[in-house]
C-alpha cells in the first residue's frame, strides 16, 4: 500500500509502498483510512520533538488523526464489523490496568500511539484495535471528522475538565482560536453556561471565533491582560484555556487569571514558570491537558452529529503530504489540513 | 495593652502599649488572646516580603494564628458570648460576596487579614468578627491550638483537596515534615487510606513524621526522587504535597509525580518552572493552596478534639517575641512557637 | 400597608390595612414588592398542608415570591442601597452556621422562610434581610421575574444537580412543562449538552416545551414510559427531572430510568415507593430538591438577563389575590401568576 | 468436576460430577476455586427470587464470590499466568461499552455474573475472563478472603460513595453489623474521618462492630431513631449506611437522616415508601449500591493486605454446601461461610 513515512528527522516524508498492516491478535482492527488530520505535532515529530519520549524507530508512518471504514477484524472483535465507519481513537489501550479500568484509557500502561510510536494514518491502511474505533453513522465522511480524532479530542477534553468551574456569570477566556481553539469554543457553547472570551492576533481566526460561539473577542496585541482584567472589575476570570502555549501566551494568561482560578495547558512551547508565592498567595492551578478518553471521543461525535461542532477542512491527497506539511508550517493552510489517499 | 509591632521592615518587633481596640461595628468581637503561634511568614512580613500584597501602613501588631477567649461582642453577635474559648480564623470576612456565599470565604472579595493588612493578636487583646470565631470545648487551652489557626488550617485545607485523588493503594508524598508538614501526615492519616511517605532531609523530623502517621520516611539526600520512582514501580506518586516549595524541593517534587497526578503547593519561595510540553504529555496539575475556610477550621477543631491532630508547641512571653523570632529564623525553635500575653 | 393575609385555614385571603414592618436588626432589608408570584405551595399553605411543618401562628402574609425595589436598610447594610432593584431569595438565613458556611444556605439552621413562617410578599413591603437581596440592573422590571426567586430556583438548583451527570448523547427526561418545569427545560438548554426530552398531557405545554429547548416532547398518554424506553434502546434515560410528583409520575418515571440513573424529585403528592431489590439490583438513585442557594438565584439571575431564561407571566392587582388563586386553582392561569400591589 | 448445583428453586443444592469449563474466547480465564462464599443471595436465589431478574437456565452452578489460582488462559491474556493467586470480580464484563470504558464495569451491557446468570464457584472450576481477576500476593489464601469478592465489594462501593459527604464531625450511622456491615464499618475506618455509629440488635454483632472501628453501638431496641436524634442535637445523621433493608430499618433510618442527606441503600427486602413532601422539603437523598468496579476491588484487596480490612470466616466443605445454607438461613452460621472443594 501507499504510505508517507518519516525516514530521517528534519526530512520530508517519503510517500512510497509498503506492506499492509497484519491482524495478529484477536482484538486487532484494520481500519482502511478515509482522512488523517494534518497537526501541528506532525511538524514537532518530523523536527524530532518527540523522539525521546516516543522512542520511536525511524522509518514509520506519522498520521494520528485518522478516521475510515473498518477493513478487517481479529477474531474477538464485537463491536464494529467489517464496512462500519469509524473514527480512530488516537491510542491503543489495553483495556486491562488501572486508568483503562478507570476510564482513564489514555494513561493506559501499556499504549501504542499510531503516528507517534508505531505506524500511524498516512496510509492506505491503519492497524489499531477493537478498543480504538468509534462506530459512526455511515452517512458521516471519515475526512470531514478525521481531525475530530486528536485536535478535536484534546479540545473536547479540555473543555470537560473546565465546565466543572464555569456557571452562569463566569467567564471562559480562549487563547487562540485556531485548529484546536474554534473547537474548544464551539464545546464550551455546548456545554456551559459561562461567557466565552476569545483571544487571537489574527483577525480572521477572531471572526471565526465570533462564528463559533464566541461572546466577546480580543486581539491579542499586547494589551489583552488588561482588557480582561477590565472586563472583569480588576478580578480575571474563573478559567483560561490556553491553546498557544508560547510566544508570550502564559505571562498574559496568568495574569488574566482570577483568584482560586485555574489554567488549563493546551498549547505547548514555553514552561510555566510562575513564582510560588504567586500560586499560593492567589491559590490558582494549573491543569495539564493530553488528548480526550474514548468516551470523550464517543461523546465528541454526538456533539458532532448534533451539528454543535463543526470543523473547516482543506483537503489534500496523500501523495501531496510535504506540501501540505509546508502550508501548515507557513501559515497558508486554511482550516484543517486532511489527507486522503486514492484508494479511499 | 501591650502589643509587639513592626515599625519598620527589618527592625525587631516593639513590645510597647498601645491603644485597645473597639467595637465599632455590629458584628464585631474583640478577643482576649491565650495564644498566638509565631509563624515563618511572621519573618516573611518583617523582611518586607509581603509589603506590596497587603498594603499594610506600619506601625502594626503582627500575629495571624490566634486563640483565646471572647472579651467583648457586638450588637448582633450571636453565635458567641463573652467568656467562650474560641480559635480565630485569620480572615475577617462580610459574608455577602460570592466566594463567602459559597463556602470559600478565604477568596472573600471585602476581607481583612489581622497580623497581615491590619493589626494582629501579639497583643492582650485582638479584634474580629463574628464570622471569624470558632467556639471551643471550654478545657482546651488557646495556646495548646492557637497554632492550627493558620499553619494547621493551611495544611488541612490541602491535604482536604488531595484527599480527594487517594485511594487505597494510592501513594502521597509529602515534603517537609515541618510545622505546617506534621499536621498534614496526620490529617492524611485521619482522612485517606493512602500510603504515606515523607521526604526531610533532618533525622528528627523523619522520626516525628513517623510518629505523626508516615508509613515510609526517605532522607532528602538528593537521590529521594529516584527512591520515590522505585518505590512505586518508575510511575511515581498520585500526590506530592510539597511544603517546603524551595532549595529544590520542586524540581525533586515534580520528578516523583505521576502521570496525571497533582502537585500541591504550599510551602514558596522558589517558581513552578516546568516546561509546558511536559505538563500536556504527562497531563500532569498543580493546585495553589492558601489558608481554609471557617468550616475547614471547624473540622480541623473537631480533630483535633478526637485526638487525631496534635500539635508541638514551645512556649514564650510576648515581650520575647524578638527573641523566639531569632529562635524561629535560625532553627532553634522545637515545635511550633506560641506567644503568650502576662494578662493571659 | 395593604397586604394579603390568611386568617384561617381553607379561607379566602383578607386584603386589609396592617402595619408596615422595622428595621430591628442591623442587616435588617424592607424591600417595597414590585411583584409577587403566586404558586401552588401558596394553596397547599391555604389547606393547611404546611401548617405543621412551618408552625407559622395565623394570621400572616403570604406571598415567597418576591422582587421590587430596596426601600429602608440597617446600619450595617452595605450590598444594596435603598433605591436598588432586588430579587429576593425566599430565605432569611444566618451566615453563621455550618450550612451557610458551606453555600448551602437553603439549609441554615436558623432561617426564617417570608410568606410560609412569617410575612411575606402578597403585601406593598417586605422584610427580608441583606444576605437575601439579589441586586438586579435598574432597567429589570421586578414583575417579570418575582417568580424566579422560588419557582425558577427550584428548578435551577435541579437542573444544576442533574447537570453533573449529563454528557453529550445522554437523555434529561423532563416530566411536567409547566410552571416550574419550563424553567427547568431552558436551565437545562443552556446549561447541558443532554438531549431533553418533555412529557406532558397537555398539547399546550408540550408546545410551550418545545419553545423552551426541548428536543423531543411526548404526550403523557400512558404510554409515555414504553416511548421513552423505545428512544433509548429499551435501557432508559440517565436523568429523570420529576416537575410533577403526582398522578402516576413516579411509577412512570421511574420505569423510564436507566442502570445508574438519578432521578429528581421536584414536584410532590405521591410518596417514592420503590422496591429496595429494584433500587439495589439498578443501582438507582433518588435526589431530593429544594430551592436553591443565593448564588444559584444570582447564577439564575444571569441566565435571565443574558435571554436563555424567560417567563410567562400574568400580572394581577394584589386586591384580586383570591380571583388569582382561584384561576391557578381550576387551571385558567397562563403561564405565572403575580401580584401586583398599587403602590408598586 | 464436581459441583454444587441448583436443579428446581426451592430444592437442596445437588453436589455431582459435571464437565469442566473450557477456554472458548482468547480472553476466557479458568480459576481453580480455593475458596467460595455464601451469601444470602444464594438462599434468595434457591427461593427463586432472581429467577426473573437473571433469566438463568437451570441447572446451574451456584457462587458468586470466588478467590483461587489462575488454571488456564486464553490466548490473548497477559494480565495473569497459570498458578497466580487470584480473587475473581462477580462480573464478566466486555471492556467495550461506555460503561465499561467509564470505570463503571458494573453496568457493562453485555455482562454475565457467574453464580446467578451462569455457572459460578460451588465447583473445582471456574470459569471468568481476563477483566475479572485481580492478581493477589501468593502468600493469601483463598479461603481467607473470597468473601470480599461480592460482599465486601459491595459494601467497599457504598462506603466509598458516602465517603464523599463524610467530613470530621459528621456522622455515619451503619444499620446492620453483620457479614457486610462490618466490613462497611472496616472500610469507613480506614477512609474516612467520620464519627462511625452502628445499630444491631445483637449484642454479639454490636462486639464485633466495635472491634472493627465502631465509635458508638446501639441497640436497635426500637429507640434506636430517637437515641441517634439525642446525640445529634436533633438532626440527624449526615449518612446512613443501611445493610439491613427490611424489618422496619429503613422508616427508622429515614427517621435519624439529617436535612440534606443521604440514604445508602444496600440490604434488601423492604420498600423505599417515602412521601415526596418530605424528600423535597428536606432535601434528602436515597443512593442505590450494587457490587463494586474491578478497581474497587482492587482498592479493597489493597485494605486487606495492609490489616485494615479482616473477615471472619467459617469453612465448609463443598459437599457441606446444603449444610453452610441451612446455618447460613437459621442464624447459626458464625462469620462468613466459605465452601471449600477438596481438590483445593
Amino acid at each position: 500500500m501507499i504510505a508517507a513515512r518519516l525516514h530521517k528527522y528534519h526530512d520530508p516524508l517519503a510517500v512510497e509502498q509498503i506492506a499492509e498492516p497484519q491482524i495478529t491478535a484477536p482484538h486487532d482492527v484494520i481500519v482502511r483510512v478515509g482522512g488523517a488530520g494534518l497537526c501541528r505535532t506532525d511538524l514537532h515529530v518530523q523536527e524530532g520533538q518527540w523522539a525521546d519520549k516516543s522512542g520511536v524507530q525511524l522509518p514509520y508512518v506519522l498520521g494520528h488523526e485518522n478516521a475510515g471504514w473498518v477493513h478487517e477484524i481479529g477474531s474477538a472483535v464485537t463491536n464494529v464489523a467489517v464496512g462500519d465507519t469509524v473514527i480512530v481513537h488516537p491510542l491503543v489501550t489495553c483495556g486491562l490496568c488501572r486508568a483503562c479500568r478507570a476510564g482513564d484509557d489514555v494513561h493506559c500502561e501499556n499504549s501504542e500511539f499510531p503516528g507517534i510510536s508505531v505506524d500511524g494514518g498516512f496510509a492506505e491502511l491503519l492497524k489499531t484495535n477493537a478498543r480504538s474505533v468509534v462506530k459512526l453513522d455511515p452517512t458521516l465522511h471519515p475526512q470531514d471528522i478525521a481531525a475530530l480524532a486528536d485536535a478535536g479530542l484534546t479540545a473536547y477534553h479540555a473543555i470537560k475538565k473546565a465546565a466543572s468551574v464555569l456557571y452562569p456569570g463566569s467567564r471562559a477566556v480562549v487563547i487562540g482560536a485556531g485548529g484546536l481553539g474554534h473547537i474548544g469554543i464551539q464545546c464550551l457553547k455546548a456545554m456551559t453556561p459561562a461567557e466565552i472570551i476569545v483571544i487571537d492576533p489574527s483577525e480572521h481566526a477572531r471572526a471565526l471565533a465570533a462564528e463559533s460561539g464566541a461572546d466577546v473577542t480580543v486581539a491579542a496585541d499586547g494589551t489583552q491582560a488588561d482588557t480582561i482584567l477590565e472586563m472583569t472589575d480588576g478580578k480575571g476570570a474563573e478559567a483560561i484555556i490556553d491553546f498557544v502555549g508560547e510566544r508570550g501566551a502564559i505571562q498574559d494568561g496568568v495574569a488574566m487569571l482570577r483568584e482560586a482560578g485555574s489554567y488549563y495547558v493546551i498549547g505547548y512551547g514555553e514552561n510555566i514558570n510562575v513564582p510560588t508565592i504567586d500560586i499560593i498567595s492567589r491559590e490558582i492551578n494549573f491543569i495539564g491537558n493530553l488528548v480526550g478518553s474514548y468516551n470523550d471521543l464517543s461523546e465528541l461525535m454526538t456533539l458532532t452529529a448534533q451539528g454543535k461542532v463543526t470543523l473547516h477542512t482543506s483537503a489534500y491527497p496523500l501523495e501531496a503530504v510535504n506540501d501540505a506539511m509546508a502550508d501548515l508550517d507557513q501559515g497558508r493552510l486554511q482550516g484543517r489540513g486532511i489527507l486522503v489517499a486514492d484508494a479511499a
